[in-house]
C-alpha cells in the first residue's frame, strides 16, 4: 500500500482541468520533446544536445540541492525506485558483515515492504527493525539510537517528513546517532522536497519531482564521501546509479518544476500554512474527528483527520460528489484491505481517514476558494455520514471472510469488573462497522461492563484502541486468533 | 553497452526541430497531462479519469496485439526494465528445478549482461548458453533446439528483430522447439514492434514505444496460459508485474503512437525499404565497406554497415558536420571500449560501424530527401576518412594501456610459410589503428609472410578476423595474453 504525495484538493470546473504538473514544468516538457529526444549516449549533434540538456537538469537541481551535479541521479521509477536503488547501493558494499536494516514503523512502503520480504525470507525478523513513533507519528529518538548502535546494522531510513500525515522527523538527531556509529542514513525526502528545506543530515537522500509539481521522477542524492555500490551486473546510467536512463523531457521537466517552486517555497508554505490551519480548526469544531499527526513540526500544506464512525470512502465519495478531491488513506480504501501501517504505528484512528493535500499555488490559483467549499461542506458530510445515515454494511471480500483468515477479538471491557460480559460479533464486516457495533452496543451498558468484540478487519485492533482512547473506555487485550502462517 | 532503436537519420534545419515523438503522440501527452494526471490509485473524481484513462492506452496496444488488456502492463523504465520483468516472472515459478537462461548471442545486453553476471556469480558458465549466429546475425537452430532441451533450462530468450543489424530471427522455429521441451519463450520486439508484425509464437513479449515513435514505456505481454510470477514481495502497480505504476500520460503517448504507426506500417514500411535499398546500394559501390546483417529477412528501416580503415566516430562526426545523424555501433564511439558484441557475434568488421535508422516518415516527412543526401555525401565522407588524410592516433585510455591489459597477439600470416615474419604493435591504440597497421604493413610483403599483430584494443581480434576474409588472408591464431581475472 503505497501513498504519494501528489496533490489532490481540486474542484472540477467543467471547462477547466487542473493538472498536477507546474505550468512552466509542463512547458517545459513539451519544448524538450522537441529538443532533446534523442539518446544522450548518442554521438552526433542531437545527441549531444540532449546530453547537454540532461546535464543542465542535473546542474538545476544540484544547486538548488546545493550539491555536485555528479551527486544527482535521476530515477524513471520514480521517488520508489530511487529508494531502492539507495538502500542497494548503501548496504551492498556492507553485505559481508552486516545486512540489517533500521527504519521508523511510518516510513514508506519502498522501505518496509521489501525490508519485510528480505526479513521474512530469511527468516530472521531482525533484519528489519521498525523504531516505534508517538501518536503524532515521530520516532522515538533512544529506541533509534539503540537500534541503530546494534551490531550488524548496515543502513538507517528515515522519512524526512511522512506525506499522510505530514509529521516531519528529527532527521539532525537520528543523523547524530547514525554517524558515530558507522550507520549511513538515507532520507527520504519524497514528501517534503521543495516543499520545506530539505534537511543537509545524510548519506543518500531522495526525492521525487511530484512534490514540487513535476512529473514522477526521482532523483537520488549520493554525496561523494558515502560509501556507495549497487549489487548485481554493472550499469551504465546515470553514473551507474540507475536501471534505466532518464527521458530527458521528464528530466527538465523535473528541474524546471523545481526552480520554479523552490523560488516561491516559503512564500507558499505561509499561505498553504493558514489554509491547513483553517480546515484543522473546522474539522476540531466537529465532534468525534482526530487529527492526525504533529500539529507544528509538520508539512504546511498537508492535513489529515479521521471520522470515527465513518469509512474514508464515504466521506471521499460525499466531498468528490461536491467537486472536491481528496484522499484517503483508510484501509477501506485502498486496494488492500490491511489498514495505513502509518495510522496504526501511530496508534490513531485508521478508518474515516480524509487527507487534503494541498496542491503549488502556482498548480492551482482557485485553492484558497477550494478550502473555503471544503469548510463549509465538512460539516453536513460528516453528519450526513454518521449513525442516523448508516453505511452499507458491506461484507469482506472472499479472502477476509471468518475462516479463512484470522479472527481479531479485542476485549473492550467498560471499567473494572461488572455485568455480564457482552460479545459483539462483527466479523466478516469492513471496517468501520466493528466500530459502530461496539459503539451502538455500549451506549445502553451499565460502567464497567466487559464488551468482547469479535471481528476479522485487520484494521480492528487499531481502531478499538483509538476509540477506547477517544471514549475513555480501558482496551483489556487483542488476541489475533488462527493467524496464517506468513508466506 | 546497450543500443536503442530510436530513430536517427535527422537534418538539422535550423528552424525546425524535429522529435522522435510522433506529432499525434506528443499530442496526447500534452492532453493526458492536462486530463489525467492523477494518481490512478485514489479514488476520487480525477483519481476515477485517470484510471479510465491507463485502462484505454492498454486496450488500445491489446487491441493492436491481439491480446486481452490485463496481458498488457506498462513498464516505466523501458523495454529494458520490461525484459528484466519478464526474465523474472519467467524463472521465478521454475526456480527449484531450472535456473539456465538460453539467448542468442546477439540477444539485447538487457538478457545478456544480467545472465552474464548470474553466471559469473554462481561460478557456473552454464547459467546462461548464448547460441551463435550466422554472419547474417541469425541464429543456429540447430544449436538453438540442443540449447534448449539441455535439462536445467528455465528460460528461452530470442529478440524478434537486432536493433543493430535489422536480422529477423526465425522466431516461429525457435518457439516450435521450445514449447515442448516446456522452455518458455520470451521474444524481445523492442526494435521490431509497430514495424514489421510482431510474431504470434511467444510466452512473453516485450515492446517498447520508442519503436512506434512513442516515448521510452517499455510494454509486457504475458497470456493467460503462461506460468508467470515475480519473486521479491508483492508489487501493486500492472498486475503485480512493474516495479512501479506507469505515469498515465506516458501510457497514453505510447498507446497513441501505437495507433497512428499501426495504421501506416505496411506503407511505411515499404517506403522504408526502399530508402534502405538506396543506401545499401550506395554503400556496395564504395570500396572496403561492409553491410552488416540479413538482407532479406530484415527490419526495414534499419541499414548497418562498416568502412575498413576507418572509425565509426570519424564517419559519424563527418556526416554530423554536414547536417546527417546517424549512430555508430562500433566500440571506438560507445562510452565502453568493448566491441559491439552483436557484430563481434557475427564475425563481421566492428570498427568503422555506422548505422542509419529512418524515423518514421510522420515523424520526419523529409527522410527521402535526407536519405539522398546521405547517399550523396557517404563517397566523399568516406574517401575522406580513408587512409591519404589518417586518422588521430588516439591513445587509448589508462586502463587500456599495455600492462593494465591483456594483449591481443593475433597471427595473421599472408599464405603459407614464407619470409622472415614481421611484427606489428599497436599495442595502446584504439581500433582501427592497429587493422590499418597491419593493412599498411601488408601491403609491401611478399605473399606467405607471417604478420604478427600485437595489439590491446578488445575489438582487434573480430576485426582482424573481418580483415582477413575481406582482404583473402589466412588468420592463423588469436591468442589473448595476461588475462585479468574476471571481476
Amino acid at each position: 500500500m503505497t501513498f504519494r504525495a501528489v496533490a489532490l484538493l481540486t474542484p472540477h470546473h467543467p471547462r477547466r482541468r487542473s493538472g498536477s504538473l507546474h505550468p512552466a514544468a509542463r512547458q517545459t516538457l513539451l519544448a524538450a520533446i522537441d529538443a532533446g529526444w534523442a539518446d544522450p549516449r548518442r554521438l552526433h549533434h542531437e545527441g549531444r544536445r540532449a546530453r547537454g540538456l540532461l546535464d543542465q537538469a542535473r546542474a538545476v537541481l544540484a544547486e538548488g540541492l546545493g550539491v555536485r551535479p555528479e551527486e544527482v541521479s535521476f530515477h524513471m521509477g520514480g521517488g520508489s525506485a530511487a529508494v531502492a536503488a539507495a538502500l542497494d547501493g548503501l548496504a551492498w558494499p556492507q553485505r559481508r558483515h552486516a545486512r540489517r536494516i533500521v527504519a521508523s514503523a511510518v516510513e514508506h512502503s519502498s522501505v518496509l515492504i521489501p525490508g519485510r520480504y528480505a526479513a521474512a525470507q530469511a527468516d530472521d525478523p531482525t533484519l528489519l527493525e521498525e523504531v516505534p513513533v508517538d501518536r503524532q507519528g515521530r520516532i522515538d529518538l533512544d529506541a533509534w539510537a539503540v537500534a541503530v548502535a546494534r551490531p550488524g546494522t548496515a543502513v538507517a531510513a528515515l522519512q524526512h517528513a511522512n506525506g499522510e500525515v505530514g509529521t516531519i522527523q528529527p532527521v539532525e538527531e537520528a543523523y547524530a546517532v547514525c554517524s558515530p556509529a558507522g550507520v549511513p542514513l538515507l532520507v527520504d525526502a519524497m514528501a517534503s522536497g521543495g516543499r520545506v528545506g530539505v534537511p543537509a543530515a545524510y548519506d543518500a537522500l531522495v526525492l521525487d519531482a511530484t512534490s514540487v509539481a513535476g512529473p514522477p521522477l526521482g532523483v537520488l542524492v549520493v554525496p561523494g564521501r558515502t560509501r556507495f555500490g549497487r549489487g548485481g551486473p554493472l550499469r551504465e546510467a546515470e553514473f551507474g546509479r540507475a536501471d534505466a536512463p532518464a527521458w530527458v523531457p521528464l528530466a527538465l521537466a523535473a528541474a524546471e518544476a523545481w526552480r520554479q517552486c523552490a523560488a516561491v517555497a516559503d512564500e507558499d508554505a505561509q499561505a498553504a500554512r493558514e489554509l491547513t490551519r483553517r480546515i484543522r480548526d473546522a474539522v476540531a469544531a466537529l465532534p468525534d474527528v482526530e487529527v492526525a499527526g504533529d500539529p507544528d513540526h509538520r508539512l504546511p500544506h498537508v492535513v489529515t483527520f479521521s471520522v470515527l464512525y465513518a469509512a474514508g470512502e464515504a466521506v471521499v465519495t460525499e466531498l468528490d460528489r461536491l467537486g472536491l478531491g481528496v484522499a484517503s488513506g483508510s484501509a477501506c480504501t485502498a486496494s488492500t484491505l490491511e489498514p495505513s501501517h502509518v495510522l496504526a504505528a501511530m496508534g490513531v484512528l485508521t478508518h474515516g481517514n480524509v487527507r487534503v493535500t494541498l496542491p503549488w499555488e502556482a498548480v492551482m490559483p482557485e485553492r484558497a476558494a477550494a478550502v473555503d467549499a471544503l469548510v463549509d461542506a465538512l460539516p453536513g458530510v460528516v453528519a450526513g455520514l454518521r449513525p442516523d445515515q448508516p453505511l452499507p454494511d458491506q461484507p469482506l471480500p472472499d479472502q477476509q471472510r471468518p475462516g479463512r483468515q484470522r479472527t481479531h477479538q479485542p476485549t473492550a471491557p467498560v471499567e473494572g469488573v461488572g455485568p455480564t460480559p457482552v460479545v459483539v460479533d462483527a466479523r466478516g464486516r469492513r471496517c468501520p462497522i466493528p466500530i459502530i457495533r461496539i459503539a451502538a452496543a455500549a451506549t445502553d451498558l451499565p460502567e464497567g461492563t466487559r464488551i468482547d468484540l469479535l471481528a476479522t478487519d485487520p484494521a480492528t485492533g487499531a481502531d478499538l484502541s483509538a476509540w477506547c482512547r477517544m471514549r475513555g473506555h480501558t482496551p483489556r487485550a487483542h488476541r489475533p486468533r488462527g493467524r496464517r502462517r506468513p508466506r
